[in-house]
């Protein structure tokens, strides 16, 4: 019998490489991104994709309101096409950032009809691994990134090199240098080379049975991706909230066969530290990962903050795969799921 | 022994009555609302809370998004106290709503302190349940409604009084008449009557052991909340999603113990239900409720649509409080909680 899973596997062990892959692309891309009126004129910016592509619009959202001033809207692509006047803002010169891996999925190409509509003035980049597939036409600014193409059904490599992309567009509206991105793919190897195979002793360890994942700030979207992960994977009950938010109600689900992983920051370890303490006294398990020395899993504090939720992500996807392979799920053919949904 | 849950119980069934007394409330309120500069000013809008008024701030923000052109955005209160520069615009005039039945949760105070500190210029609207707690001192306008005020740990009537406050607050905003709301008593109580007894008894059933809700645009907060009453009261596997988002990976959990409750709109009731069809194609339960003719637990499309998500919350409530006592569980004492969160 084949290895079980073992496409998501090579892909899921393969993203520092993509990663450094999509980067080549991006610094090819980053004066056009920089100077497109998408970018320079935009009034409002909407962060928009479905599934995994959405939680990272989610992420994105909250990292552009955390340096620029131009208002943020996230929304799922379903909720741009069947309530545009709920959506797009009727105003101004907004610009859609639409996150995809396929490039195919109907509703994100209906959200950029759609919006094409309602806002004629408006921009639209789309960020996307498939350079022959629809969403690839449909932008004024299309970023297409082949490193990210995979197998899987349940996205890995696809994901974290569509985040990539999205901080090149996050970083050319800011004005920032793209070379502060460059330190990416070495710390992500080397932060998989020192704690994979814990995380694999993680993820088949029968003792855990739900599993929460926190994280604040922008961390919270990736939070979301992690717990899809554990769900398309293994099948495995879990949900993701802010740090602080898990206190006010959702703890009340924390037993001894719970594992709640926390995605830290440098902003505001203490906080979600006293979360962490505050689950084991309740008689759960914790497991904090981050660019903290306090951290259960830890790694040098040298890239921009925003990128230390990435450098987790594959981590927390070893964990999902070794939860599946262990109840002998296969990772590569997900229960219920097909790779794009096609209405 | 004594009822298992009686002051949840008591409180979830007197909800018409205190929507009632919240609207005389408001209506003396309204006129101020209205003139007042935190509304007539507001160059963006943010919405915060802790956990369950956290979910109708996410509701509300998007019943904002559909019916005003003034930028909106959403925030646990924890993110705007650890992170200001991310979460309160550094220009204009934002006036920041704070939601919170008891008006001590630490959190939503120290989001209040932080925004006075960061935009001077700014205004704050709170919306509570008791005039006597500190937050009810801390608004340019407080709006305080006592007939939210419950013994209960898990909010019920709480969390639906404060709906009705927050819609009153969005109908001053967008210059509506509030007497369009003046129904919400009457439809509630009559659905109520209607339905109760059938929540009660699928909450009963122990075929089912994981439950999704679903919620397009503002009904999306309402399945959070929703979400989070079958795990505070009945420690029950519960997560919310947007309708058309649960087939992108989450509908991988689908199986023949899972409820899968919609809550529906008249806009979005084609693709809504066919979102439950493929669910049920899946090998799960599901359960639609709301203003259309094909619902399973239906009520006349009287209301204005904003107010359709507030009225099946006693329903669902009602899912959530026989859920535990059906499993010996006492819903007026949840697991690991307390009322308020004084960190």
């Amino acid at each position: 019998m084949a290895q079980l899973g073992m496409h998501t596997w090579n892909e899921l062990c393969s993203q520092p490489q993509a990663w450094s892959d999509a980067l080549s692309v991006l610094h090819q891309r980053f004066a056009e991104l920089r100077q497109h009126k998408a970018l320079t004129h935009a009034s409002h910016i909407i962060w928009s994709g479905c599934g995994s592509p959405y939680y990272l619009a989610v992420a994105m959202s909250r990292l552009q309101q955390q340096r620029s001033d131009i208002p943020v809207t996230v929304l799922p692509a379903s909720e741009i096409w069947n309530n545009p006047a709920a959506s797009i803002p009727r105003t101004g010169t907004p610009t859609l950032v639409l996150l995809s891996r396929s490039g195919s999925t109907t509703e994100v190409l209906k959200a950029a009809a759609q919006f094409r509509t309602c806002s004629p003035h408006g921009c639209i980049i789309t960020v996307s691994c498939y350079a022959d597939r629809p969403l690839a036409q449909l932008g004024d600014i299309n970023i297409v990134l082949p490193s990210g193409q995979e197998q899987s059904i349940a996205q890995t490599r696809a994901f974290s090199v569509l985040h990539v992309g999205a901080l090149a567009v996050l970083w050319a509206l800011i004005g920032s240098d793209l070379h502060e991105l460059d330190g990416i793919p070495a710390v992500g190897a080397a932060v998989i080379a020192k704690y994979q195979q814990h995380c694999v002793a993680i993820g088949a360890n029968p003792a855990y049975d739900q599993f929460f994942f926190l994280g604040s700030g922008y961390r919270y979207g990736l939070a979301c991706e992690d717990s899809l992960k554990m769900k398309e994977m293994s099948l495995t009950v879990s949900e993701p909230f802010h740090h602080m938010e898990f206190r006010h109600g959702p703890q009340s689900m924390v037993n001894p066969k719970t594992l709640v992983v926390g995605v830290g920051s440098r902003l505001t370890n203490p906080q979600e530290e006293a979360v962490l303490k505050d689950m084991r006294t309740l008689g759960g398990h914790t497991l904090s990962i981050g660019p903290n020395e306090s951290s259960d899993m830890q790694w040098d504090a040298t890239l921009p903050e925003e990128c230390n939720g990435l450098i987790a992500l594959p981590l927390l996807q070893s964990i999902a795969y070794s939860r599946a392979t262990s109840r002998g799920l296969d990772p590569d053919n997900p229960h219920n799921l097909n790779a794009v949904v096609v209405l």
